[in-house]
């Protein structure tokens, strides 16, 4: 097998890969939707990633085809893999990203920890979940959901009236997926890698922040994780991709119960915005790592760079600033932090780039990361 | 002024340049040689860097020009600059970077420090300087040389008879350069930076070891420098940026003498083989600098990301290993080392790659950099 690197989708993380491939010397290949996509420095085709033709044509001017997202419809992915192509993830694994709940019916079967959760085909079968659970819930929608969107928290069957309604449950696939609200203290994320072969790596702990469902904040590692929790939540992430199969970066984000139990929250089968820290702040990128574990190379060092790294995303303040403008004031103000914007557009809450500082004291590392982004966002 | 960044040449420079475009969300574009350079994936013109027409169409595509390499006619440079376009380095400091007589004659004037010299038209002056400096010398073309091509250890006038034949003194403007034989311990290299509007930062005083006049390693820090050694190398290198005008990175090859002068061999006016540690070893990477540096951004922090940082070139063996083939077995065995290759076809000696390992302490850190390379070179 060659070194060329096919990417589904031309966001930032596939921008993001372009990097350690230009690096290590790694050939890399872009299937982006539109002419001007993050990664549109390595986009060789711009189409429809739905199109089975289009993505066929593309999977053959690469050794091995990976994603920027998991929204690529499972027929083509099944397609591609009958006719010969290493897809990794496999549609397999991708089918469980793609379909939250055949992802926590087949980590019930594995045995690993979650929120109580029940599939729902109606207002009083959710009714009856809420009833059972103090009167509050979470939705979601078993596909489409992302950055927030799909869920919803619930007191009643009735808040969620338009998904049950059946025109729009078809859509989702008949059901819905109900779980517990979780009474958690903080939400954490486990990134790890996985080669077809085997090999495995974890990221150390991180903590993350949200803000209106968006990750805002991501601390590595997590904050007086106690070793029993470190340990859990890397077992946790490596049952996980061997379970489900999953091939190259797996981030699990999981929930710290008040109670001391770890739950895992969601899955992403692809670099993941709580392992941006990981550019500076690890040996190996998340992106590096993923490039390497979809080509089956031995993985890279995962160990960790400085003692803290905290990443605070840069969401879009309105449709004007894209944040490169305020270079000229953010980086004569914060000379060590590492400012990444990813070429897109200005909108507001748009992920438009992250910044990260890695240092030696937790608290002055945060404050700095935290300032850094500050200046950007003023413009 | 905007942010995007033309570079003329192809090579591995202009390669390593796009990775923090990518992350800063700085715009790159790459006047490239050919269609497979080193740097094709941001390279938006293919053409003859010496044809004051293309070069011209190129510029007004970017906010400014800068380059991988000095070779640029100073015509074309100066035709440019006098139409309005922004070159960095510009034009009168590149002078001094092609011409080693012009170079040398500027210092002088500085006061810096460097070995005796003398402008020699004939085989008379050339014997004169060599009898005067006991017996030996070193002869170089003004122009036209890099990589140890271009220079020559003489005892005698005839050493360079082809040289000084008239038909080929002519091409190197009517004199040679000849500069007394340094007796050095070592060799040393120091980079900083500097803005349009005067900014300045340097990295780490570095040792360079050469092999058959090709860099082969590079140690950063020198070990064991002093502190007067490492004060006086930063104060020339900012002395030389300033004195000749040059923008961007700069790097002044050194000599320590084994009388204990610091005296100056070459300088390179844009990121140099001595810098590539700084990826991996220093918070702001020579590449990101120097795009910072000619965009006249604010600089970043040249402080070290590790006690030490060995860097150790892939010089091809043969014309077939082009070490990505090497990465099954270098990966597993050196998961730490950050490998990078240029994607040029192997060809032996040419600069096809480099492995950079940071580490605390400088022996094991320099015994995994040289065994990390001998597993690409062995293939």
């Amino acid at each position: 097998m060659g070194f060329c690197v096919g990417v589904i989708g031309g966001g930032q993380l596939a921008r993001m890969m372009i990097v350690p491939a230009q690096n290590l010397g790694l050939e890399i290949k872009v299937f982006a939707e539109s002419e001007n996509s993050s990664a549109a420095k390595a986009a060789t085709q711009v189409g429809d990633y739905t199109d089975i033709a289009q993505i066929t044509e593309f999977a053959k001017t690469v050794d091995v085809i990976t994603f920027d997202h998991e929204h690529v419809p499972l027929a083509v992915l099944e397609a591609l893999e009958q006719s010969g192509v290493s897809v990794q993830p496999p549609s397999k694994a991708l089918a469980f990203a793609q379909n939250k709940l055949k992802m926590r019916a087949r980590l019930a079967e594995l045995g690993l920890p979650m929120p109580d959760w029940a599939e729902v085909q109606s207002a009083a079968e959710l009714q009856e979940f809420i009833d059972a659970h103090g009167g509050v819930a979470v939705v979601k929608t078993p596909i489409g959901g992302y950055d927030g969107k799909g869920v919803a928290m619930v007191s009643a069957a009735s808040d969620v009236a338009d998904w049950l309604a059946p025109e729009n449950l078809s859509k989702f696939g008949g059901s819905l997926l109900v779980e517990e609200k979780v009474s958690f203290i903080r939400e954490l994320a486990q990134l790890c890698a996985r080669r077809p072969s085997g090999e495995m790596r974890t990221w150390p702990l991180v903590q993350t922040v949200q803000k209106d469902g968006v990750c805002s904040e991501v601390l590595s590692p997590a904050p007086g994780a106690s070793d029993v929790v470190i340990h859990e939540a890397a077992e946790i992430a490596m049952r996980v991709a061997t379970g489900l199969g999953v091939t190259g970066v797996l981030a699990v984000e999981l929930f710290e119960a008040a109670d001391g139990r770890i739950l895992i929250n969601e899955l992403a089968m692809r670099p993941h915005n709580s392992g941006h820290f990981s550019i500076e702040g690890s040996v190996t990128s998340q992106f590096e790592q993923h490039l390497r574990a979809v080509l089956d190379l031995p993985l890279g060092s995962t160990d960790a760079t400085a003692k803290h790294s905290v990443m605070i995303n840069l969401l879009g303040v309105d449709d004007e600033n894209d944040f490169v403008r305020a270079y000229p004031k953010a980086l004569a103000a914060h000379p060590s932090a590492k400012f990444h914007t990813y070429g897109k557009s200005a909108r507001k809450g748009r992920k438009m780039g992250h910044v990260t500082v890695i240092g030696e004291d937790a608290t002055a590392t945060r404050n700095s990361a935290l300032q850094a982004a500050a200046v950007c966002l003023q413009g």
